[in-house]
């Protein structure tokens, strides 16, 4: 704010916060977007007006109240008709969705990923996805973008993926790859970190909905955290933050293929869970389904193995409470179905660790939008520019 | 922005832009904040009239350029009739400065606090150093607020202190107490923790100026850290974020105060330090310069306590870097005189434990400012909302 913003621009800032709302909260009544919007009721009128003009939000139905009165009308994202295409490489699998305005997942596919397959090589099955969900997109409907979020490190300036688990060292523009595999004019592609984008949208309109200072832990092989202080994301310099599973805090511990010992992801990922379980001859999500399932029916190694894990998670987590004094510690990926068998272990820990006040108001919780959260969040790269101005490139 | 900003609060915002860059900066001519703030000639003339109007800056004299033209009026914070008092309680002494818009230390006290003092019993001497100083204050002066600075855990809401090493627990409100202690019209004080406010000054005028992502650690018989992310400060949900000293590095290590074990700090901290080097009936700051300037002389039981507390340095600090992806981190109280002596260590070890990608724009930094940053921090705390809005309460 220097110079003073012209009536336009505010009107564009009031656009987007009206279509932020309704994108992340579903369909609003125009009562409830006046009381929550702080705006009046002939503003939200002509904001709706505006953006029902171009497209984004229909205007139908009547929520049931039960309560008397004139009916408000709700207005509702244009699921159906705005689009982004969202893409995920994970370790264990390739994923792709097309994601409506509002978050709703309109069309998906997957396919295994084998663990030797290069990143780069995730290009041409990815764009095959997106080339099949193209035949179903209705005619009139708007294309906003497309993101693609990675289980490794994303450099934030460029997109550029340069270390992803289990592969070692990438650093590669597989964002760029991908727009040129798929051709045509799907725009640029936002690039970004699975943790990070999933910690985004369960900070939006999931299990963290509301709360300010969030953790949202995602294992596999390795663990990665988004993090999220003051309301805003903790990205650091490069775009590189939340590398949680190489705090080393076990320093006479196990080799890292980092490189570094005794590794937080040396101790909870999946390889010592399966080792300690003796079933370190498989591997990927059932694989930890399957000792978390055997432990829970009884089988005394699983029993081992989970409380070991249990133990370090808590502790891990604890030296994160004190450092961040968070209010939700989320717990993704694998590290779900381990939290679910291990809680009692890893809050016990966690207590010893953490200092009363730095946890004394901490929620630990699963993800409420479970893995369709990192397809939503590779979907939020794309709906940003959207969100901001909502009146960019519209045609309507 | 809801409705359009008005003329007049675009100004006033315009105004705290304008004094705060003075503030931070110093002696700024006409031409060099029109060129930084983005404004206009003209508009940057009104502003600093309506600044000198209430009494908050001057202008006068000229810095010598050198180069040919119109010489550029030089706009000064008005130092010296536009205060604050800041206070620091410490672990082993007692601080209280008067200190000057611009961040200028204008008068000073300082007493030893005695290890087994109560946090609440400072409070008598600190009011003491303020009555003794107010004497000297120029008739005319405007006395802006007070900022106190603990080493310990302080609530955001209200400033109530919760723990301080080394006595342990407190739950004392010992801002509130002060204000009562020191009577007339001192006002609120405005509390914070002292790694957190020296942080903040070493981001804005020191060894992190312009920069994002910074940690500054603060040892003396604890460590803790001021944490900046993404240019803001890290708090955690109820002000209690940074305690790093309380980081699990070595599970099977010895007990800590805080009853856990193998915190960072009783491997970094005083203790440690002085146990190795076969002095452990010593405390305090000159007992770790002792250590320090043994290990320089070739002590070899110096030498070997600082390589030991170096490789724990370094290996703590690879955690925070993989966590936070910083810029730069900052060696402040006990742990600038240990970083002197052990970086290599530090860095060696860092560089082991970090991944690449997360240390790869590292600087590693003493304070600019050493020890003052926690006098001038405790009164930015106070100046906040002069900055904020300086026409409030203006009288001018």
């Amino acid at each position: 704010m220097k110079a003073a913003p012209s009536q336009e621009e505010v009107r564009r800032h009031n656009l987007g916060t009206l279509l932020r709302y309704v994108h992340i909260h579903g369909a609003t009544s125009r009562a409830e977007l006046t009381t929550k919007l702080g705006l009046n009721r002939s503003t939200i009128g002509a904001l709706t007006a505006d953006l029902t003009a171009v497209g984004l939000v229909t205007e139908k139905g009547q929520r049931e109240t039960g309560r008397a009165g004139r009916p408000s009308l709700l207005v509702r994202p244009e699921s159906a008709m705005v689009y982004a295409y969202a893409l995920n490489i994970e370790v264990d699998r390739l994923r792709a969705a097309r994601v409506g305005l509002g978050g709703v997942i309109l069309d998906r596919r997957e396919a295994p990923r084998p663990r030797e397959m290069q990143v780069v090589d995730a290009v041409r099955p990815l764009a095959g996805f997106i080339h099949e969900m193209r035949k179903d997109v209705p005619d009139g409907a708007r294309y906003v973008g497309a993101g693609l979020a990675v289980a490794g490190m994303v450099r934030r300036a460029d997109g550029m993926v340069r270390l992803a688990p289990p592969i070692g060292w990438v650093d590669q523009p597989v964002g760029d790859a991908l727009v040129e595999e798929i051709g045509g004019d799907v725009g640029p592609m936002v690039v970004g970190n699975i943790a990070d984008v999933a910690a985004l949208v369960e900070h939006s309109r999931g299990a963290a909905a509301g709360r300010e200072n969030v953790i949202y832990l995602y294992g596999d092989v390795g663990v990665c955290a988004g993090i999220i202080a003051g309301g805003r994301r903790i990205t650091g310099h490069g775009g590189y933050g939340g590398e949680v599973g190489h705090m080393v805090i076990n320093p006479g511990g196990n080799p890292c293929s980092c490189g570094s010992r005794g590794c937080w992801e040396t101790e909870i990922g999946e390889y010592p869970l399966l080792r300690l379980a003796g079933r370190e001859d498989r591997s990927g999500r059932e694989a930890v389904l399957g000792v978390v399932e055997a432990a829970m029916r009884g089988d005394w190694a699983a029993q081992q193995a989970v409380r070991h894990v249990g133990e370090w998670i808590g502790l891990g987590v604890g030296n994160l409470v004190n450092i961040f004094n968070p209010e939700a510690v989320i717990f993704g990926g694998t590290l779900r179905d381990v939290y679910l068998v291990a809680a009692a272990q890893i809050r016990s820990r966690l207590n010893e660790v953490a200092l009363p006040a730095c946890r004394e108001h901490i929620r630990l919780r699963t993800p409420e939008l479970g893995a369709d959260a990192a397809l939503i969040g590779a979907a939020e790269l794309a709906f940003e520019k959207l969100l901001e101005d909502p009146l960019l490139g519209a045609t309507g």
